[in-house]
């Protein structure tokens, strides 16, 4: 693959379809009447391993032919991702190398080792780790499936929009958050090319707006180091996801850390659910006005619900 | 009506589905390896207003002849049926008379009130918050909606049931929670009149287990005085729900308060939704291993989602 196409998600869907949970949507009376609009939430954070990396991880192992299986797979990362990739490396029943830094949280090693990955630790820097993985893919022919800068995983994102448009028809708008930027390139080339009319709009912290600032001066530009409590976005775009979202997405909405802690604690509120600080933002989009969503059919992907249940944003004020 | 019939459900399904939530059921991979058997769980704590008591509260108030329905309806409860029964007047357009004592928190307050309910403030306890009821009802001749001791309701709350066993075909094994008998009725009622070989077994507090002593004594036993952390299981069986509890359930199993909070916590954490302390009884039966559950398809009831997110108990300790 050289780019991603409606025809790659739609393939990823077929090949992935029985591995993971076609996840509900759910819908607000009371959300609907504070925004004058209809949302309806994408629940990724109720996907296997608890978020949608699930979907790319799941179809970046299984587009591997045999033989390329045969040699395992690797990453160098140490959140949902590594979770995803050991999840569907265990399914396909071959290996995966997972470099994690020596001092990450002990909920994420753990998660990893249930799944089955074989961890390599790392000093907790970032040529640290990328030699670590560098040398386990020397030493083994492991294929390197990256969290985001990757076709097949990007593909695998975008199943969640596959599956959100045939639950609600004539979407007027998606908004997704954007770390990477995998789940965006996803989300943007299945929504534009099954509705060309809908609008995709990004949604990240202010206090990590590089997409935003990307999208405005037509090239990457990396984000600065940032303490954002949507910790799964706190990464710059990859370089095969930025041409995909300059192309296929419309604009970037930033909101504050408040906004985001609200949003969230609205979200478990009224609709009952546990999602992550990241996948509160898009959200939080809505709940701050960043963009006007009355009387449009908006579609929200929330991404992921592993959160620490002894730490919660609004407890620590 | 003087009994509930599987008849009664359907036709009260027919006329509140519009109304309602038809609930997803979410399944995990997780919780079935932990116990060997596959668990579905019905999600009302995604129902309107965050319960299952939606369903009964409807039924009652668009069962009523018009001329019935002019004079208003009426109830003395604080909890999730005082909010349903003002939703569901609203939606008819009729007056809804709550009892509420004086004391009641004012989150219970404000969703009765959001939702229309007109409030009749009592003092704190039974003695006059029945009077204030029957006053209320002589002045205004509205109807009275008891929460569970009404034939009405339980084909409401049964409606649950019925959705679940069309979602999951061949369940063998279905766990409610009981504290009035309501839900517990109408979920008997309509699983064994599907499915004659399906087991239901009633789960509560061993800290307010008067289900069970009445279950074995054969007659209503009143529940003691107690603070299990299940607050919605703190009341006695209804006088019209008990035969219908004897005929059509096979067992109550008790928990321990620490099981309950055990579950709770779980629930969160691997099926990432909020669930109240009463609603993870059922499962803390099987996670507690009361019930064997190995080989068999089992439903959970998942009642309700309503909880004070400042005050989690396992952040009491």
């Amino acid at each position: 693959m050289t780019t991603l196409t409606l025809a790659d998600i739609q393939a990823a869907h077929a090949r992935i379809a029985d591995k993971i949970h076609r996840t509900p949507v759910l819908t607000s009376a009371t959300l609907d009447a504070h925004c004058g609009g209809q949302l309806f939430f994408k629940c990724e954070n109720f996907q296997k391993i608890g978020a949608f990396k699930a979907r790319g991880a799941t179809n970046a192992v299984f587009a591997l032919t045999d033989a390329e299986a045969a040699r395992g797979v690797a990453t160098h990362s140490s959140g949902n991702h590594a979770a995803a990739l050991a999840r569907a490396a265990r399914l396909r029943g071959i290996a995966a190398h997972i470099v994690m830094p020596s001092n990450a949280p002990h909920a994420k090693v753990e998660s990893v080792r249930r799944n089955g990955g074989q961890i390599v630790f790392c000093e907790p820097n970032v040529a640290a780790r990328e030699a670590a993985c560098a040398r386990v893919i020397a030493e083994t022919g492991a294929r390197l499936v990256h969290p985001y800068n990757d076709y097949a995983v990007m593909a695998g994102q975008g199943t969640a929009t596959l599956e959100l448009m045939e639950q609600v028809p004539n979407l007027d708008l998606i908004l997704c958050p954007v770390g990477g930027g995998g789940l965006l390139s996803g989300t943007a080339v299945a929504a534009k090319s099954l509705r060309p009319g809908i609008r995709v709009i990004a949604a990240e912290p202010t206090a990590a707006d590089d997409a935003a600032r990307s999208f405005a001066a037509g090239s990457i530009q990396p984000v600065a180091p940032t303490t954002t409590i949507a910790d799964g976005l706190r990464t710059s775009l990859g370089e095969k996801n930025f041409p995909l979202i300059q192309r296929y997405v419309d604009g970037v909405a930033t909101v504050s850390e408040d906004a985001i802690v609200a949003a969230m604690r609205r979200t478990w509120e009224v609709l009952k659910i546990i999602i992550e600080p990241s996948c509160a933002v898009p959200y939080a989009v809505v709940m701050s006005e960043k963009i006007p969503v009355a009387g449009l059919r908006v579609g929200l992907i929330l991404t992921g619900g592993n959160v620490d249940l002894d730490a919660l944003p609004w407890l620590k004020k």
